[in-house]
């Protein structure tokens, strides 16, 4: 018998968790075929990754658990969902056991408890050999210079004198997936394991885990793009990029606050790969009315030979979730493949997946392919 | 005191040749800085690569040698060119005796050996330690079949029974070349040393040589993005490309049997690095008032997870010829570096330059950059 | 009891005269918003046109009439169409009885007549008090210089002594409907009723009639930014578009000889509006996976005060058949007007409509606009 | 004799300024051709419009006065400029005379006086039959509410009793400008001559006046797009510009209350052409890179037929002291004819020229462009 590997979402019921459950339900019911999950291609033949229907699904969830909002929006643009959404719910619905309440904001010393018995619950009622915790949830405000400047040691002496943390709450849930030794991915700009004190932890606990912030669009082209300008000893004079979305997390990122957070992971990525500092600008503009949609339209102004004056554009649009999903079912088989050959850590060969990856130099995303494809050559030749 | 090598153009008074004569001549003056020059990078750091002032300049030409329009045509979007034109035409003409008169048709048996003694001449006249041969004339039609089954064998009968041979003028330059033991560039769509018989030919006498058409702007981007839609598995419906040209080989493309040499170039690489064939167009038109600009639209229509419908666009507005310059004093120097270090045939490692690069599977321009990355690798490290 | 106008369509089952009756279905049945026509808007109040219930459909078809077809493509990419797929068979299959076999080629002298009388069946079977005729077949080759120079005298002489007319068949069509006193809409690019003979013809039987090629996309956009360019005094240098489109029509005009009758009505306005002639190009191509986009690149180079250098693109994504349908139904209402006020010949106040609109010396949109909206002025004062 | 019209400009050495006259001097020594120039058109043939050697500028300046800056920044974009650069400077200098101190904030009771002063200097020093006031300085904050519910009485009591009057610099010289019976042009988004109190002064004094914000490039195109979509009735759901520029007034913009002041005039305009308020979005970013360019993407989403969906998007790359100056050429000249004709308050038929037209409804384009069209059919009919 096939051993379970359970997948824990912070945000279970939001529209990537619901679409990553949604997908792996049609996957293995033959109703869609497996496009855009890179660890189906012939590049990962033969690594040991779990199958589809060796996941289990669970999480936590702020709001009432509902699966309805996110495939009502998921039918909008998607039709292979809305042609079978009956389906899904049934099936869907079928995870709500496994989904509990969430925490959105730290409420006293407890909290950390309280998820790592979450997540113990999930994995004893689902008999799962692992638990890979998965941040999916709304983007929260940048972390207080507090919480960056905190130690792994005062972190346990506020917890082990009943104090509050002061963490984000991003950072409480990687906290709690760590003390459980469930590997943690943070596809969010928000803090989660980022912080140095929980990167120390997951270090001394010998887990692994990855962030920060999923790379699907717009940044994806740029950290491709800005290689070519190396490639080529183009150079740069300004980088002017504008992305106007109507997804859900379009919402969250219009209060003020979020939106630094989100923009401070794009942002910079430029200067990483080019190795000197152009004018750069991030807008990001909520409209609603764009539904799926996620468009960027990019002002790339350069010179060449001779300082002549040149410049390239690129408009993108893309559907956000459907670009995530598939990034989130690679970094969980992924990642499932790290924890039984006892990697820990960040994961520098899962850095093509971020925006911002946490512990690695390669920002370029032929450089970070090239890492992947090094540890799978590796993999596979069975070091 | 230092070798001297030669670069021979075979076009030496064109728009390309011309400016990097120009720029060769700036950098040395101080009067330029070595912008776009990837030779003048890290990368290259220790490598045994000619300097400016090891470089002497020759060539032929079918029409009578003249600096001043290409100056001319420079100067219109290049102010260094502009603003130091006189100074350029100075020195450019002390060049004037090291060209000859061209080939534009083959008229005889005896064009082989015309060209053989200009390149003697211009070694010997210069004391050249080596005279790399370079390409950059206007293109020529599609080799005719007969040209393209033509053995090593036949060619060589040919050539010693005084009989015309049917090649078209590039591949009679690069045999010319070869047989005087110069490396070949072929930075054009023509046919130059692609004919099996001359990469038969320069596989025996053990002379390196490298094409065809440089790649400089929408074919740099296409095999630069095509590689993420692999990387993330994205499925590429449609790829159409329109591009609008201004500049003097625009003229030449005009004439349809031109155009279709420079799309048979252009087409194919999608389809070469994605692994399967999406419907693909190239359009080219001839702008004249665009002046130095090459401009290209691309739309990429792509699906991604559950078949879900994307596109991207881009825009690339290029100065073409200030693109083509400095990717040749690479090739000249790194072709150089490749003789004497004994290296001959085809020379996979300079992929990335090229549009049909000749004897090697990398068409993605990522992978191409690592063949670079790796060969100099090797040259670094003493092998 | 409502008096009841026909609609006739050459081309009656294809994917626009589909979607035409498909949307007066649908808004009948109060199944959709009234859209995309400017007849229902403030501009046209009081106006006397035919409600939607006031209509009756039917036409010809050179295949077997079938509406199944076009169905399932507009439900690709219409939702309102797919949601209402079985509806809207069961009331289209009604019409069948009204479309009897059309021509493909000119057959014998016979055609014409076999043309009237097909009109007078459907006129008198549904007792209609008009019938309006109009062109929505496939594109049509260039017409002959023969037809082009063919004198109304010529062609009557032709019919009457039961010889072929050498017509193309669009203008037999045209001038059937004509002799049947039926206002007629030349919505492609076929010659039609633009043929002299037959423009002659519509004066002397003083019938309305107006074409050609519905102005739905790219071309709407030219005839209205150059207009900008006359507005502001600047020059343009150059203006090249390119067109890439799934449409079904897109396989009609992939063969050359349509291409060029399709290049030929867009060719030529951006001269007509400019008053001089800038370098203008026109591509397109057919590339079946975009379905029913139609999308389109333009870049115009220009030149403004001191011969200051600029540009401006644009990039327009389109359903063209969703936005040919609501201009057939404008269309047709205001054709039925026309005829009520005894108005005949061509009409310029429907230039706004046409690519190349016949008869008329505006060709910017702004000023076919007023054109319209003097007239509908004119209409609403009683004159 | 000739009369000589004076320009007095609030900015005279800025970068508007001075091409304004730059260019006047090249058309009067036939230098450059008159590209740009409205009424150099046919359109206005037959005007009794003031001729290049009619002019005679000045104006004041906070700065020290001095052309050389301008004329550097210009000489980077348009080549007229370069080549004539010491011809230019020489003669804009004896400008120099004309250019008095500026107010940079209103410093007390006796500002308005200073200014009338200045003005009445200028014309008699130069023996002018009139001067016209265009305000080209750098763009203000709003305007406070309390100067916006100034009444003319109030005003009038501030400055009889000696008080400040809490008004905002530009409108302190809209003001002295009236005072003087000299018409005023407000070319920037600052309040001159909007607020309340002003246009009643106008109206009373019997003074033409005009503005605010020179329609220069997106907001252009915006007004002439937006009109399309009203003219096929198709629904625009969201309207998104984002702009770059490295123009002199990005610098002053990048200050968020000078940004707020001037996105004001250009949000509101699609609102007010389509009749109802679609979601729009304008971000401005400042890139000192970009230079003399003003490059803007706006994507357009609209729904047509049935509710398909589409889209459509431009990019303008516009140099935009390029594109004012020749509007403030044609400005000034319209502007001297009304004055001689004797209107007054706000000109309508100016309309055309400014993003918020005051005192005009018509915001499209092209209906503007009929206003203005329709002025010059009475003007040159002679009523």
């Amino acid at each position: 018998m096939k051993q379970k590997t359970g997948i824990w979402f912070v945000g279970a019921c939001g529209n990537i968790a619901t679409l990553v459950q949604a997908g792996i339900l049609l996957l293995k019911a033959g109703r869609a075929r497996p496009a855009g999950i890179l660890t189906e291609t012939e590049l990962v033949k033969g690594a040991d990754l779990p199958g589809y229907d060796e996941f289990v699904f669970g999480g936590c969830e702020t709001k009432k658990p509902d699966f309805r909002q996110s495939l009502l929006y998921l039918s909008g643009f998607i039709p292979t969902v809305k042609n079978n959404c009956r389906f899904l719910l049934t099936n869907l619905n079928k995870t709500l056991k496994n989904i509990s309440r969430g925490i959105a904001n730290e409420t006293g010393p407890g909290d950390i408890g309280h998820v790592r018995a979450q997540i113990r619950k999930f994995a004893k009622a689902n008999s799962l050999c692992s638990v890979i915790v998965i941040n999916v949830a709304s983007t929260e405000p940048m972390p207080s210079p507090k919480a960056v400047r905190l130690t792994l040691k005062q972190l346990e002496q506020s917890i082990s004198s009943n104090r509050k943390t002061g963490l984000p709450v991003s950072s409480l849930y990687a906290f709690a997936a760590i003390a459980e030794k469930s590997p943690y991915i943070n596809f969010t700009p928000s803090a989660g394991s980022s912080l140095p004190c929980i990167t120390e932890f997951a270090l001394r606990e010998r887990v692994p885990h990855m962030g920060r912030d999923g790379k699907t669009g717009e940044t994806l082209l740029k950290s491709l793009l800005a290689a070519m300008f190396v490639m080529r000893d183009l150079e740069v004079k300004s980088w002017s990029g504008y992305n106007i979305l109507g997804t859900e997390d379009g919402r969250n990122l219009d209060l003020p606050q979020n939106k630094t957070t989100k923009i401070s992971t794009k942002q910079g990525i430029i200067e990483k790969i080019l190795g000197y500092g152009p004018d750069t600008k991030v807008g990001i503009d909520f409209v609603p009315s764009l539904g799926g949609w996620k468009i960027a339209w990019d002002y790339v102004q350069f010179n060449g030979f001779l300082d002549t004056e040149m410049a390239m554009q690129f408009v993108w649009q893309g559907r956000d979730t459907a670009l995530a999903a598939p990034l989130i079912i690679d970094l969980a088989r992924l990642m499932r493949l790290s924890q039984k050959r006892g990697e820990f850590g960040t994961l520098p060969h899962l850095s093509m997946f971020f925006k911002s990856p946490a512990g690695c130099d390669a920002n370029a995303l032929p450089e970070q392919f090239e890492l992947l494809k090094k540890y799978l050559r590796t993999v596979n030749s069975g070091q």
